[in-house]
């Protein structure tokens, strides 16, 4: 056989913890920087458009980010009776913004990114995805999150997303109990939090169990974990995790049955879809 | 950033129509060989077990076919009142065979792989999935499957599955109404067929959509396609298609909510789950 090598016309990212790597085949390189932060680059592929990469790690493209920031921001907003102020932890490239603002009963969003390079540069590269940013309801804190939600007023917001990169280097933080015991603090009683939690091939037991018992310890109620394809992500299969401080349930079901904004990933069978618990995973919640 | 190199110590499998590849790190070949009909390759990868390769294309590895040959056994075996006689068309690896034999209403399986090979490695390498193999209901016709079924007995059978490689090659086929036709003929009243339909975000207009046309016209009354995550085939996101002679309904659901026997993905909740259809998808059935 004659196997098309994966040279330096394609970006590969490996995974050496589940022993699978991903890869793309390119087109040209956009854009390469380091920031204060991070190490961003921007790679135009030959059949998944553009790709944003951080230190390494895939974090979307053009063709199929759509599934991830749905599922970020619809299931959680319609568990809520009324969201009016949504925090975004992260999310730099404005693709959740996106899908909060279709909220129409959403009357504040604010995102807090410690990287203002990638929302600049979301803007110039996925500007698709950024169509809210100009949205009089958006404001936009390019700060540390950690330290911003310690400062939040307490019983202030009513979903908390957080679309981080991956529980290792400055993000961890975002994985564990002190930070979530701030976020319970600021929101309000029926509050929402809903954060990516990985793979559920590979990373159940390390990161997504350890994360629900972190939410727990710090005070909410209920966990529940939500499933979906994301091809360019590892093993192509990713999760989400809801933490609520009263209860979780699908409270807005006539707006999602009747949406009346556009999806291309979500809708009402969809939301119920995505709660249900492959056999493996069911004796550990 | 260094880059872990995609070299001869991962195997690799380009998909060039998308533009993505997936490898996987090896710990070493177990084996190697060109059958009658194919190349068969069989590693030790580090941390999915054991992988099945055939012409370049992955076929299955230890750790995650599970969730494939469930979908493909159980969700079609569920929709029938009284599943007697069942055909698997490829299939060789017997891991849908496994799974199939698993229901004890099934008094009969017929597997119609062309190539002894494939099952022979399996029960070599594979041995967790030939555990249904010396079972007394099963049959193994090793022959062409076109054939074979052109001279199956008119309504002589109640469920077949078509556990076949991607529709280039001799599989081609296996994905036409040709022999749609003969499978409906060969079929029960109540008959269904389900088959393997590649991925839902790169092959729907180009497999999916055209197969489920081709099923309609050879007489089929209902198609209906089912979704779930496989992280070893491309794009990590996978599909089947279910086509039935007259109805195609969970019929036995107080068996699933029941299970007599142990599955690692498949439950009531994933088989309601696995029929939802991503928006970006509606329109187009």
């Amino acid at each position: 056989m004659n196997y098309p090598v994966i040279d330096q016309d394609w970006f590969t990212e490996a995974c050496l913890e589940s022993g699978s790597a991903f890869s793309l085949e390119l087109h040209s390189k956009l854009h390469e920087e380091q920031s204060p932060y991070q190490k961003i680059e921007v790679y135009k592929t030959k059949k998944f458009g553009n790709l944003l990469v951080i230190d390494g790690f895939v974090m979307l493209s053009t063709r199929d980010n759509f599934i991830y920031h749905e599922m970020m921001a619809h299931p959680a907003l319609f568990s809520h009776q009324n969201p009016r102020h949504v925090a975004i932890i992260g999310g730099g490239d404005c693709g959740t913004l996106r899908e909060v603002a279709k909220h129409s009963c959403v009357e504040k969003i604010t995102q807090i990114e410690i990287d203002e390079r990638v929302t600049r540069l979301s803007e110039q590269y996925f500007p698709e995805l950024c169509t809210a940013n100009a949205d009089a309801r958006v404001t936009f804190r390019f700060q540390d999150a950690i330290e911003w939600m310690q400062h939040a007023p307490a019983s202030s917001i009513d979903v908390i997303i957080v679309d981080s990169t991956d529980p290792i280097g400055f993000a961890e933080c975002l994985f564990k109990k002190p930070f979530y015991q701030t976020c319970v603090r600021a929101l309000r009683e029926e509050g929402l939090l809903i954060q990516q939690s990985e793979s559920p091939l590979t990373n159940w037991q390390s990161i997504t169990l350890p994360m629900r018992s972190e939410m727990n310890s710090a005070g909410f109620a209920h966990t529940e974990t939500l499933f979906f394809p994301q091809p360019v992500y590892p093993t192509g299969w990713w999760s989400a995790t809801i933490a609520a401080k009263k209860d979780l349930h699908l409270v807005r079901d006539n707006d999602v049955k009747n949406l009346n904004f556009k999806t291309d990933y979500y809708n009402y069978n969809i939301h119920l879809s995505a709660f249900a618990i492959p056999s493996f995973l069911q004796h550990t919640v």
